[in-house]
């Protein structure tokens, strides 16, 4: 697999790279970041931490403002951030920011005009897995999962539905069920089609209704969040947690909004607990 | 003074703010960032440091990328950073990166058509600080000031010129010696015409030449930043200092190039220095 190195810079002892290639899922150019902290040096193999981000965003919003690099150059952790879509010329997209590039919502569209492209579902889950394992000192029986908002949302659902793939899994103020906001319904909707029963799997509350398990999420959200009452809805996935026996550890955070500012705070936090559950 | 609030995001537990005025010094508009640590809330008056940036950044790139306001909450500090150049309609500009809007050099300029609006050092050194300290709990008898390329230059020449002012100074890969590189070269030349004696005060090598001292200067450069060997000439700073009797601490960084991955691995312990000398 040909992987062009876009950029690298040194930073906290490690190396922060930006890295292309050509999709075989999307058929389009992929551009994705990843830090290998001063222990892939050693030629240990080290576990990944994936973050996926939320709408509008590519690979470069958390690489530049997530804070993250001290954290996994600390624990020894490679930090993963993928697109949030393919991009470029003929790949079919939308006026809004919330549907189309920038926007593909972690899932395989079945509906035209995004069918042909919109595979993020399986590029993340198992494409790009492979071309990090192939390429860097990646330790891919431990691996975890965050992410950021519609990111959020894509860890949630990517880890029920993967069960034994990610050792923990957390999120910033995720997209609990996009089956009961308007980003979600418009992005289900446009990609999967009108049945909403094929929308189960891509909503993290449904998905436990429907059986799917974790022992414990840790969730971060913001209580100035323009977002949280509209879209957000993390009543919904405490309530569900609750009757499937879930561990949720919620923490509403006073005063913070749905940026990078209110990430790069908690990044780190983020970041100690799954190296805990990583073995770390 | 009135002062605009353009924004304010809660992060690490206190608030990064953005605010913008109209200045005397420089007949524009001015925007800088604020980053108020948690302990501002208490009312007790903060120590300041104060970050100078580099050739085409605004007061956003370190606000976005510096990774500075965990060290600065841990400690109590208050984090100030100006932005580099008057902007705007009617503000004399050039088309290369290194002269005009972005790239002030922190003096004041004698020379038409720069005369009237590039005035940064009265602008950083008389202007701002008032503004500071009516609008927030600052501790002006406790300032320090550190800066990054041409604002490593502003920070040494501010803090050597200024004697009693900061209480220490720190650099990341500074433009040691402007009269002795090239963007030095054409940007005092083109601000203070081509006397070069009027040039003296605005370059640390010469003004520790000429007298100014300094006890302690800590400096990180990068050993693969491209602008090394031929604009930053640390060489030059290292003579000075040690003719001069000041203790500088220079730490040549192996694979670190210019760029903020660069800055923000090293940003918490120019704070941690910073406050040690603040008295925190």
């Amino acid at each position: 697999m040909a992987l062009e190195t876009v950029s690298t810079n040194t930073a906290f002892g490690g190396t922060q790279g930006v890295y292309r290639h050509k999709s075989k899922e999307t058929r389009t150019d992929m551009t994705f970041a990843v830090y290998l902290p001063p222990q892939a040096g050693n030629g240990h193999k080290l576990p990944v931490l994936w973050y996926l981000s939320g709408l509008t965003c590519t690979h470069a919003n958390v690489m530049e403002k997530g804070e993250y690099r001290r954290a996994c150059a600390e624990h020894g952790i490679i930090f993963v951030a993928p697109d949030t879509s393919p991009r470029g010329e003929g790949v079919a997209d939308d006026e809004a920011y919330d549907m189309g590039q920038g926007a593909g919502f972690y899932l395989d569209a079945t509906e035209e005009p995004w069918a042909e492209h919109f595979r993020m579902e399986s590029y993340i889950m198992k494409e790009l897995p492979g071309i990090i394992e192939e390429n860097f000192t990646a330790d891919m029986t431990r691996q975890s999962i965050t992410g950021h908002s519609m990111g959020g949302h894509g860890a949630l659902t990517l880890a029920l539905k993967n069960p034994g793939t990610f050792r923990s899994v957390s999120a910033f103020a995720p997209i609990a069920s996009p089956l009961s906001c308007q980003w979600g319904q418009k992005a289900l909707g446009g990609y999967l089609g009108g049945d909403q029963s094929s929308w189960r799997r891509h909503d993290t509350v449904a998905l436990i209704e429907d059986g799917a398990h974790m022992r414990e999420i840790l969730v971060d959200q913001g209580d100035a969040d323009g977002f949280l009452k509209d879209q957000l809805k993390p009543d919904l996935l405490k309530v569900a947690c609750e009757k499937a026996d879930i561990s949720l550890n919620f923490r509403l955070q006073p005063g913070y909004d749905h940026s990078y500012y209110f990430i790069s705070t908690f990044m780190a936090e983020h970041i100690d607990w799954h190296a805990n559950k990583l073995g770390i």
